[in-house]
C-alpha cells in the first residue's frame, strides 16, 4: 500500500475539482468585468455606457462601433447556441438508439440472466451478472456523452462571451486583449478538466454503492464513460467542421477571390455563419474531443488496473492513481496560468508567441515535479500490472517515468508543430516563398512540409510508448497518455485562445474598428493559428497513445494474448483499418467542397441581387447562410459518423476480435500520419498567408502586398488548408480512438459471439 | 510428383521466354516499318523520303513538318539516353557498394567461415557456407541490377523510337497512331517479361552448378536477384520522376500560365526537357519498376517453395511453378496483344479506351483457363509448405486460386483506377466541375477523390490476402502477386503505351502540325492517362502483395513465428514505418517543388532575355532545361534513396528483427493508400483538365475553353498532381517492396547479429 489513504485519496480528488471550478469562475468573473453594451438580454436598447470604464487608446471607434461589437457577439451566440441545440437534438436520439445497442449487447453476452457470475481475473470471487455490466455500462455512457456535451456547451459559451470583450480590450492594446481571451481559453480549460475528473469521480463512487467489493465489473461498466465521451466528440468535431469550414470557405470563395473585398467583411453574407462555426467547431468540437481523450485514457488506466494487483487487493488509492494524476494536473495548470495572466504582462505583439509557448514549458516542468509527488504518495513502492494473460511486476518510480514521458512526449510534440506552423520559422517562409510562382507550387510545398511535420512527433510517440510499454505494460501506455493530458487545462486554454482571437478580429472588421486594432487583433490570432495548431498535435498525440491504451484494454478484456500479424485475419485488419482514415477524409473533405459550393452560389446571390450590398448600404441577409452551413453539417456528419461507429460493430460481429484488433491498430498508425500532416499543412498555408498579409519584413513584404498574385495563390492554400485543419485532420483523432473504446466497451459481446462468418466457413 | 517431368521443365520456360523475345521483336519490325526521315544516325541530312509510304489523309502537313518531327524524335532520343548513361554511372558506383556491403554483411554471419553446415530446414543434410551464400546473394544483386536497367534502358529506347512514328501515323488517322503505340508498348512489355523470365532461369540453373543438392542455399542466393531489381528501381523511379516532373511543372508554370501558350509548345525551353522526362521516368522508370515486382515475387515464391516440400524433396518442375506460371503468361499476353492489333482495328476516338480496357479482360479470362493448366500439370495433388515454424498440408487446386484471386484483384484494381480517373465518369467530371469556383474547390475535390479511390483496391487485395494467405501461407501470397503480374507483358503495353502518345503529342505540337492531328494525339493521350493510372494501380496493387510475401520470407528466414503486435518493439515499428511513406513523400515532393522553380527561373530568363523566342524567330536554349532537371535529380534522388536503403539495415542492426517486421508492415499499410491515393488524385486532375480542355459535352463547353476561369484553375490541380502522381505515388510501392526484400537478404544477418540497442540495455 502507498503512503496515501483510501479516505484521503476521497477527498482530494474532488478538492481539486471544485478548486478547477471555482478558479474557472474566477477567470469568467474577471472576464465579465469588461463590459459590452448591448449584450446578453440587452439587445433591443443600447442605453447603458457602452464601453469599459478605463481610457481607450484611440477616439476613432465611436459609440457605434461599439454597438455593433454587441450586436455582432449577439448575434453569433445566438448562432452558435441555436445550432448547437439543433445539433444536440440528433445526438439525443443517437444517444438513446446507441445506449439500447449498448445494453443490447453487452447483455446477451450471457443471455440476460440475472445470476451472478464466478470473478474472470479475481479468480474465487463472485462478480455481479453481465446484465448489470450492460445497464450500469449504459448509464456510465450517458453520463459521458452528457458531460462530452456540457463540455463543449460551456466552451462555446464562454468564447462567445470573450469574443467582443477582446476586440474592445483591444483597444487599451495588444496586452489587455491577449489577457481577456486567454482567461476565456482558461474558463473553458478548467471547466473541462475539472468537471471531467469530477463527473468520473461522483460515478465511481455512485457505482461502488451496487458493485460493492466487484471492482473488475466496476470498471468494465465505467469505459462506458470514456465511450459516450467520445461518440458526442465525433459528432462535434465532424459537424462543427463542416459547418465552420463550408462557411470559410464559401465566404472567402467569393469574398476575398471574387469580390476583394477584406475577410470578416460585413458585406459578406457567409461572415457570420463562418464565426459561428469558430465557436461550433473549433471551441465546442475540440472540447469534446480533449475531454473525449481525457475520460478514454482515464478509463482505459481504470480498467487496467482494475485486472491487476490494485483491483484484485482491492487498494483504492492506488487505483484511483489516474485521478489524483488529473488531480495534481490541475493544480500545477492554476499556477502556469498565473504566469500569463498575473505574473508577467505582454506589452508587444511579438512577446504573444512565446509567452504561450512558455505555458507549455511551465505546466510540463511543474508537473513533473507533481507526477513524481503523487506518485510517491499514491502508490506502493512495488505490485504487479496484468500483461496480456501473464503479470509484470512493476516499482512505484517505474510509472513515474511512464507518466512523465508521456508529458514530455506532448511538449516536443507541440514544440515540432510550432515550428513546422509558425511564421517565425524557415518552414513556413518557404511556404510563403513558393508562392512566388503560383497556388500550384504553394500546395505542393504545403503538402510536403506536411507531411515532413509528421516525423518528430512519431519518433516521439514511439519512444514513449516504448518506454512506457516496457515500463509496465499497457498500464504504462494508458497513464502516459494521462501525462500528455495532465495539462490538459493549460493546453484548452491556448487553444481555444486561438478562435476567440479569431473571431475578436471579426468582430472589429465587421464593426468597422480602426486599422491599428485590426492589427492587433490579428496578430493575436496568428499566434493562435500555431497555438490552434499546437492543441491539434497534443490532441493527435494524445490520442494515438490513448488509442494504444484502449486496445491494450479491449485485447485483454477480450481475452486474446497476441495480436499475430503473421495471421490472415489480422494482418487484413491492419490493412483495411489503415484504409479507414482515407475514406473518412474522403467523406469529411468532399462534404465540407459540397457545402462550400452551396455557400458560394447562395453567397454570389446576394451580391448579384441585393441592391446596395456590395455598397455597404444594404443588409445581407446572415441567416440563409447560417441554414445552408446548419443543414450541410447536419446532413454530412451522418455517413463519416456511420463509418466510425459502425466499423468496430461489424468487424467485431462478422470478423472476430483478430480482424478487430488488426483493424484497430491499422487505423492508430495510419490515421496518426494523416492526422497530424493535415492539420500542420493547413496551419502552415494559413500563417503563410498571414505572413504575406502583415509584411513584417522584407521578404513578406516582397511577395505582397494583399492582392498581389502571391498573395492569390497564398490564399489558395490558406483555403485548400480549411478542411484539412479544421474538418478531417482534427476528426481522425476520434477516429482512432472512438473505435477502439467501442471496441473495449463491445469486447465481451465479440468474444461471446462474434466472428460469424469466419464460424460460417 | 506433377504431371510436368523436370526435364520438360527445362525446356518449356526457356522456349516460352525465347517466344517472348521474339514476339516482341517482331513488334519492333512493324513499328521500325513506319518511316521517319532523319532519324538514327541520319541527324544532318533529311535528305530520303520524308514520310510513311501510305497515304496520308491530309495535305497540310509540309516535308518540313516530317523533318521537324525527326528533329525532335532525335533530340528526346539523344537526351534521355545520355540522361540515363548518366544516372547509370551513378547507379553503377552505388551497385559495386551496395554489393560490398552485402557480400561483408552475409559473409560475417558465420564469421567468414568456409565450412559446410547443417541444412536449417532439410535437417540432417549438409548446406554450403554462409560465405558462399555471400558471395552468391551478391551475384544475383549484380545480375538483378543488370536486367533491371536493361528493362528500363530497352523501354526507353523503343518508346522514343516510336513517339514520331505515332506521331506520323495519326495523319493517316486516329487506328493506325493507337497501333504504333500499342505495338510499341508491347515491345516493352514482352522484352521485360521474356528477360525477367530468362536471367532468373539461367541464373537458377547456373547457381545449380556449385549448390547441387542444396537447394535452400540456392534460393536463399537467388533473392539477390529482387534486390537487385528493386534497388535500381527505386532511383530509376525517384530519379526519373523528380527529372521529368521538374521540367513538366516548371514548363507548365511559365508556359501555360504566365505566358498563355499552349502545352508542348517548342517556344518553350523546357519543352524538350519535358519530353525526355516522360521517357525516363514513365517508361524506364516504370519499367524497372514492374521487372523488381516480377523478380520479388518470383524470388519470395522462390524462396519458401524451398523450405517447403518441394524444396525438401527435390522437386524441381513443382519448385519452378511460379516460372512455369510467368511462361504461360507471355504465351496468353502474346495472343491478348493480337485482340488489340490484328484482330480489331479503332477507327474512332472513343474506340481507344474499351479496347485498352478490353486487353485486361481478356488476359485475364484467358490466364484464369492457362493458371488452371500449368497448376494441373506442375504439381503435386498434395504437398505441404512451410508456414513459419509449422508446416500446412495444401492441396494443388488452392494454388490456382491463390494465383487467380490476384489475378482477377490486378483486374478489379484495374478497373477501379480507371473509374476514378477517367472522364467517361462522374468521379473526374465533379472535380472539373468544382473548378467553377478556383482551384481551391478543385483541389478539395480532387484530394478527397484520392482519398476515396483507395477502398475498393484495399478490400480487393484485402481479400486475395486473405484467401490465398488462408489457402497457403505465405506461399500462397506469393504466387497471388505473381499472378497479378503474369499478364505484366499486357499491363506494361498498355501502360507504356500512355507516355508515348503523350510524347507524339508533343512532338505534333513542335512540330507545328495540324489542329486535327493534334486532337487525335490528344484522344491518345487522355486514354493513356488513364491507362497509366491504371498501370500504376497494377504496380501498387502488386507491390502490396509482393512485399507481404517477401514480409513472410523474411520473418521465416530470421526465424521468428509471430509478429506480435502487443509488443513495444512491434508496434513502435508498425508507428515509425507507417510514418515512412510520409518522410518519404515529403523529400521527393519538395524536391520536385524546388527543382521546378529553378526551371521556372530559366525559362522565364529565357523568354525575357532571348529576343524574338516569344514570337519564335529565335530557338530557346534546350540544353541548360535538360541540365537543370538532370542535377536536380542525380542530387535529389539520394537522399530518400537512403532512407529506403538505411531503415532496414538500421532497424534490423540496432532494433532487431522484431523491430524491423513491425516497420515492414507499418510502411505497407499506409504506403499502399499513399501511392494509390496519389496516383489516382494526380491522375484524375490531369484528365479533368484534359476533360475541360477537350469540350466534348455540354457540360465540358460551359466550363472551358482553354484560357477560361475554370480552366486556369484545372491547370493549377493539374500541376499539383504532377509530382504526386508520377513521383513520389510510384516511388512509394518500391520503397514498400525494397525495403521488404532488403530485409529478406539481409535477414541472416539481422538474425545473428542485429538488435545491438536491446542487447546493450
Amino acid at each position: 500500500m502507498g503512503v496515501l489513504s483510501e479516505g484521503l485519496t476521497q477527498i482530494l480528488i474532488p478538492v481539486a475539482a471544485f478548486i478547477g471550478l471555482g478558479f474557472a469562475l474566477f477567470q469568467w468573473f474577471l472576464v465579465s468585468k469588461v463590459k459590452v453594451s448591448g449584450g446578453y438580454g440587452d439587445y433591443s436598447g443600447y442605453k447603458d455606457r457602452l464601453i469599459n470604464e478605463g481610457e481607450t487608446e484611440e477616439g476613432v471607434d465611436s459609440l457605434e462601433v461599439s454597438i455593433k461589437c454587441a450586436e455582432i457577439q449577439n448575434a453569433i451566440s445566438v448562432g452558435a447556441t441555436s445550432f448547437l441545440f439543433t445539433e444536440y437534438k440528433y445526438l439525443g436520439i443517437f444517444t438513446a438508439v446507441f445506449g439500447v445497442v449498448i445494453f443490447l449487447f453487452l447483455g446477451s453476452v450471457k443471455g440476460f440472466s440475472t445470476e451472478s457470475e464466478p470473478c474472470t481475473y479475481n479468480t474465487g470471487n463472485i462478480c455481479k451478472p453481465a446484465l448489470a455490466n450492460a445497464l450500469f455500462t449504459t448509464i456510465a455512457f450517458f453520463l459521458g456523452a452528457l458531460t462530452s456535451v456540457l463540455s463543449g456547451f460551456l466552451g462555446m459559451k464562454i468564447a462567445t462571451y470573450a469574443n467582443a470583450r477582446t476586440t474592445l480590450e483591444a483597444r487599451k492594446g495588444v496586452g489587455k486583449a491577449f489577457i481577456t481571451a486567454f482567461r476565456s481559453g482558461a474558463v473553458m480549460g478548467f471547466l473541462l478538466a475539472a468537471n471531467g475528473l469530477l463527473v468520473l469521480w461522483v460515478s465511481i463512487n455512485l457505482f461502488k454503492l451496487y458493485y460493492g467489493d466487484d471492482w473488475e465489473g466496476l470498471y468494465e461498466s465505467i469505459t462506458g464513460y470514456g465511450l459516450g465521451g467520445s461518440s458526442m466528440a465525433l459528432f462535434g468535431r465532424v459537424g462543427g467542421g463542416i459547418y465552420t469550414k463550408a462557411a470559410d470557405v464559401g465566404a472567402d470563395l467569393v469574398g476575398k477571390v471574387e469580390r476583394n473585398i477584406p475577410e470578416d467583411d460585413p458585406r459578406n453574407p457567409a461572415v457570420i455563419a463562418d464565426n459561428v462555426g469558430d465557436n461550433v467547431g473549433d471551441i465546442a468540437g475540440m472540447g469534446s474531443d480533449l475531454f473525449g481523450s481525457y475520460a478514454e485514457s482515464s478509463c482505459a488506466a481504470l480498467f487496467v488496473a482494475s485486472i491487476s494487483s490494485f483491483g484484485i487487493s482491492h487498494d483504492f488509492s492506488a487505483m484511483s492513481y489516474p485521478l489524483i494524476v488529473s488531480s495534481m494536473g490541475i493544480v500545477v495548470c492554476l499556477i502556469t496560468t498565473l504566469f500569463a495572466t498575473d505574473l508577467f504582462e505582454i506589452k508587444r505583439v511579438s512577446e504573444i508567441e512565446p509567452t504561450l509557448k512558455r505555458q507549455l514549458v511551465i505546466s510540463t516542468v511543474l508537473m513533473t515535479a507533481g507526477i513524481a509527488t503523487v506518485t510517491f504518495f499514491a502508490l506502493p513502492s512495488e505490485f504487479t500490472l496484468f500483461n496480456f494473460g501473464t503479470e509484470m511486476s512493476v516499482k512505484n518510480w517505474h510509472l513515474f517515468f511512464c507518466v512523465a514521458i508521456g508529458l514530455w512526449a506532448g511538449l516536443a510534440i507541440g514544440y515540432t508543430t510550432e515550428y513546422y506552423t509558425s511564421s517565425a520559422y524557415s518552414p513556413v517562409k518557404d511556404v510563403a516563398d513558393s508562392c512566388r510562382t503560383g497556388a500550384a507550387t504553394n500546395v505542393i510545398f504545403g503538402l510536403a512540409l506536411g507531411y515532413k511535420s509528421v516525423i518528430i512527433p512519431i519518433f516521439a510517440i514511439a519512444i514513449a510508448i516504448y518506454v512506457s510499454f516496457s515500463l509496465a505494460a499497457m498500464y504504462g501506455i494508458s497513464v502516459s497518455a494521462l501525462g500528455m493530458l495532465s495539462t490538459i487545462a493549460t493546453g484548452l486554454a491556448i487553444d481555444a485562445y486561438g478562435p476567440i482571437s479569431d473571431n475578436a478580429g471579426g468582430i472589429a472588421e465587421m464593426a468597422g474598428m480602426s486599422h491599428e486594432i485590426r492589427e492587433r487583433t490579428d496578430a493575436l490570432d496568428a499566434a493562435g493559428n500555431t497555438t490552434a495548431a499546437i492543441g491539434k498535435g497534443f490532441a493527435i498525440g494524445s490520442a494515438a497513445l490513448v488509442s494504444l491504451a484502449l486496445f491494450g484494454a479491449f485485447v485483454s478484456r477480450a481475452g486474446i494474448n497476441t495480436v499475430d500479424v503473421l495471421t490472415p485475419k489480422v494482418f487484413i485488419g491492419l490493412l483495411v483499418g489503415a484504409m479507414l482514415p482515407y475514406w473518412f477524409s474522403a467523406m469529411t473533405m468532399k462534404s465540407v467542397g459540397s457545402a462550400a459550393l452551396k455557400m458560394v452560389e447562395e453567397v454570389r446571390r446576394q451580391f448579384n441581387t441585393i441592391p446596395g450590398l456590395m455598397e455597404g448600404r444594404a443588409k445581407p441577409d446572415y441567416a440563409t447562410c447560417v441554414k445552408i452551413s446548419t443543414d450541410a453539417s447536419l446532413r454530412e456528419m451522418i455517413p463519416p459518423g456511420a463509418l466510425v461507429m459502425l466499423t468496430p460493430l461489424i468487424a467485431g460481429t462478422l470478423f472476430g476480435v483478430e480482424t478487430l484488433a488488426g483493424v484497430l491498430a491499422g487505423s492508430l498508425v495510419s490515421g496518426v500520419q494523416v492526422a497530424i500532416s493535415a492539420s500542420n499543412t493547413g496551419g502552415a498555408w494559413d500563417n503563410a498567408k498571414k505572413y504575406i498579409e502583415a509584411g513584417g519584413n522584407e521578404h513578406a513584404k516582397s511577395l505582397g502586398p494583399k492582392g498581389s498574385d502571391a498573395h492569390k495563390a497564398a490564399v489558395i492554400g490558406d483555403t485548400i488548408g480549411d478542411p484539412l485543419k479544421d474538418t478531417s485532420g482534427p476528426s481522425l483523432n476520434i477516429l482512432i480512438k472512438l473505435m477502439a473504446v467501442e471496441s473495449l466497451v463491445f469486447a465481451p459481446f465479440f468474444a461471446a459471439h462474434g466472428g460469424l462468418l469466419f464460424k460460417l466457413f
